[in-house]
């Protein structure tokens, strides 16, 4: 019964990232250099282009015209992704290491957190985030650097 | 049939870090303090107390005599752990919000790294982490600052 | 060889817990009861009591002397917990009707936040909630009100 | 042997939903604005247009004309639904901190039901929920409030 | 520390149904025996002898009596459970054959309660069930019969 | 190297219950007009439509007259299924509930029929189950029908 | 409060189980020995003695005789176990090798069962097993019989 | 970028299987048949067909011409299957009742293994099993047969 | 809305992988032999072309022209991959046997690897293997060597 | 009713490894130097103390004589253990890196063992494993080598 109607796909923030990978090697840029263009972070920017963050309107516009995107897309890099990961437990060597570092230090992160702020988290949200080289005579060391608002547990 | 022989058992990393948190109570010492009296870094100790780490010699000697422990919990400390969490998700919120982080920026994190340094990934093994707090006027905010040594795949 | 030292427990929160749960029995006190006593609400006295949450100070000193508790569960009741659960899908059908809202308006909660907020979730710890009974001649129904800070979604 | 015969598939509830969501953004409306349109709250339409609620023949009408859908739509909007989650424990932040508040505060929720009505429980089915925005100096603040019918246990 | 104060623990529902199933073996009695005594039906007796359900007051004190408990069960047996099972999937062949009924027919029951009352579900809470043998020249049977209020979902 | 045979795709049971879904609709029948018209029960029919059990081979024939599918449907409707459900613990709530009632009365099911019975269980495969409406002042009940041959367990 | 009573427990199976290995080991006695004791098979015995399956009560008498246990065994060994098995994989090889059978040969087994018999199962409860040495010049096997009750679907 | 280049499928073992069926379907052949054409066990060969095992070459040749499957069959039927099962738990009632019996006599088949053999497991390598009706005046019942190599464990 | 743009898929690993299959399958090679063709070990040069290792540019030349594959697979195989695999506990047999291996053994290599080399692991990355046959009068064996970096645990 | 008989409990094979790691402590022995006084591999001696494999009974009485074990002990220690691992996935850095390798490299190692010898496996039964330390200018490394016996799967 399906004949009498039609269902036109809307591009979806899947869609967006496939766009930007194949503008992305088309043009032979980087994340570095896509970040630079629309004077965002790296990480911030893979990310969002991963559709796991909802680009601010400025930024968006300045992405398609960076990368030559459909005018489409536009709108879609700003709306709020969904964002899930299917492996509770990630596989992938590099990806696992942080999972480890979580499961290893996770409690002491806690302890020290609310030994130095008192009772309460890091903020998952209000968050930044950074990845950069550090040389070394022993092998070079990659530096994660995090930032998030303390949030102290509400007593009410 | 068990009458004919005794088993006493042996201190365990869990019975020194059991003696840690009662001395640590009793004399009204932070972790930072700690970690201080030792000579290392606060996350490291915290980490090591809680029997996720062990404990160079020295390190262990001066931890016994710092919080006054019983004489044999020095060797305990410097056994190799055996790394166990049992949740795969952990429910604590504070520690949640680092596992998120790792599921919203792990393929981030991953492809920055391999974009700066080939295929490879940042060791979890040789790695040091620190938390400290940064003074903000919207709200203080939890810095986590992570160092590990890049590691190329090996090709054979 | 563990007869050359001694472990003397601490007092955990699971005891704290215990032993508001017996003073509440002896004393025939209500949450209700409890709450206004130490000028706290019920959702968040019962939780604090059930070790998932810190008491301030004052309140601490408060309860300890409302219930006749040991002096240092004091202490230990300010303690910052670690917050467990082990079913990850609850069963007492109680409980499990709240998951189910969650399983079935999760996603419209997300949507409705983030059209009249934006990119971002509310918050649960900067958070609040409270249970009451309204009145119905079709039957009593219960009413639960939460809220919490709206946290947006850092892009840097 | 397939060739005998023909499937012409059924429009499904994901089928009536996508063009929902396409004549949603064509329209420009937002979900507010289609709920005052059938003269329904935001969170029962969303929930309703997500396939994850049945709508009542006239709202199903109602909602065809004000969107424009095909006219089969009608029907399916009307249907019961399958209620499937897939993730047990969700990960998109927004949704999360709702299940974490279950697993934080599902024992205190089932205390105070249980001190205030009895051994019962909160129906999720006679039940409805708001979200609403409350402006507040430090931050605005989303207000979820849900009322279910309380339903006591059956003794026989 | 812990030697400044005493826990005695108070008796829990699983010392009440431990009580139980031990006089229930001196006295020499049935479940069916025990519901006639207290003059309920054998599924709730038996289900809240397991502490899976609250017993009214006046039912708690027959109980006492029948099988001379001590005097505090009565108040312990009146409590509301937290209603726990380990087994998402339970292994017993008597208990699986049920989780397999649900499994293979749970979409039948759902489809034909829908067609015969609408959008809605039998409730679990206002139940209740019985068991019983029908004979029968091919072998006797097991009969079950289950009765819940059909409950219709809210629109709002 | 496909190119060089071809795959006829067989029917299969899924397109057999979706040709029926379709003249089910096509044809503005129910389950128990379906039931009805091949002289089985609702239960039986709408589960054996959905491909969870074998059609005898002279209700096929009846159902494929009376709704008029395709003549290969007919064997197709009595292979044996392989009953697949994926989700362990059902998410529907109308279906979740019967897994709820299996999680709290489970044992006491086991336990009331071998009391009654002996050492043994009750049958899913020499079974039957029907739904039907009891009114009820207080709002009409579902009642839920089930009767599987005893089965004792050997003992060799 | 609990100071006003006492609870006495009961033998349980494990208790049960617990002496047979004890007496068996103190009496050199083999499994096979046991069973011809008793006059039932090795497997059946085995499993009875484990706690998965009830002795007749004259087998009980004759196990308890044999063995010397305690006169309350007898009772306690008749009783219908709770047959619970807590890895869904089983990790001891020797045992995962039979969990891998089914995962291989399922499917198989299902269609040649239907293949011969119609639409049904191999009973599992009217079901018996042995296991016996088969010589071989290129190395002994194992030989596993298992015979169970066909048992037809339904169909009403 | 995909348009320079082609990726024509190679046949699948999957494919494989399809073939057969339809080929069996139209040839109105049981397994038993099948089996008999090919010199091979019904077991064997509804498992090889199936892809979980691999034919011989001369096996594959035979089934080819049995059933005039295309000629690139032959080959693909002789490769290694990769064997994978996706349900932990089948749900399958004829699969299940044969994974329950792991669950209750897996530890009985290793006791007794382990008794007449020494320490060591069957092989489900070296394996063979077989599928038989045994006639039965209380109902046929299904004959299982499993024979495999014992392997010893080797201590080294 | 799809209309207005086109996404022209990239050729990814996966294709890159059956390219190669459909080309290995072609050429009658053996795995053995693509590794001696582009001087790399079997292990490795299998891993790479199952797109589970990246290749160096010099090696994806060779390989591109040894197989004759499209252009642009050289670039796509030297793409660093992620690392996936679905099932936590593998099914098939040849695989299942080594996830034995590191359940049974995992304990025993830690222990020997710390105390040869101190706190730390053998790197999983900085890491190679080779799989050889033995041949032996009882059975030739499967000789699998692997080698990896000791790290020792960082203390800072 | 327990009063009326006596469960001594006999050693376990848990009790024989707690007694040998005091045992070891005691006398100050290396792994690899309780596997020359028995003159056994260090990989099988650890495994074995650990309960994880049995010993035959002149290694037993000879271990029971290198550390001064209580006499029961020998016969404890050449029982078949019953070999279990409760993490699915291990979370041990060094002992998931062995875990990554199987299931980065699982499919490899089946690939290359069915290349070289047909279908089959490697048996993890008849199996013997070495760790040993290589030196290296770059870093040491860790070289574990793994043998057993190829096992052909069965065509029947």
């Amino acid at each position: 019964m399906k004949d009498t109607y039609e269902i036109t796909p809307m591009m979806t923030k899947e869609d967006a990232t496939a766009l930007i990978l194949i503008a992305k090697k088309k043009k032979g840029m980087t994340w570095e250099g896509i970040a630079a263009a629309i004077d965002m972070s790296p990480v911030w920017t893979h990310s969002a282009c991963m559709g796991m963050n909802a680009f601010p309107a400025d930024k968006a516009a300045t992405l398609v015209k960076t990368l030559d995107l459909p005018a489409e897309a536009e709108g879609v890099l700003t709306e709020s992704p969904t964002k899930i990961w299917t492996q509770a437990v990630p596989t992938d060597p590099c990806i696992y290491r942080f999972y480890e570092i979580v499961g290893v230090y996770g409690p002491t992160l806690k302890a020290l957190i609310q030994e130095e702020f008192g009772d309460g988290i890091m903020s998952a949200i209000d968050f930044d985030m950074s990845v950069t080289r550090v040389s070394n005579p022993k092998g070079d060391r990659v530096k994660v650097e995090m930032s998030g608002k303390y949030l102290g547990y509400n007593a009410w």
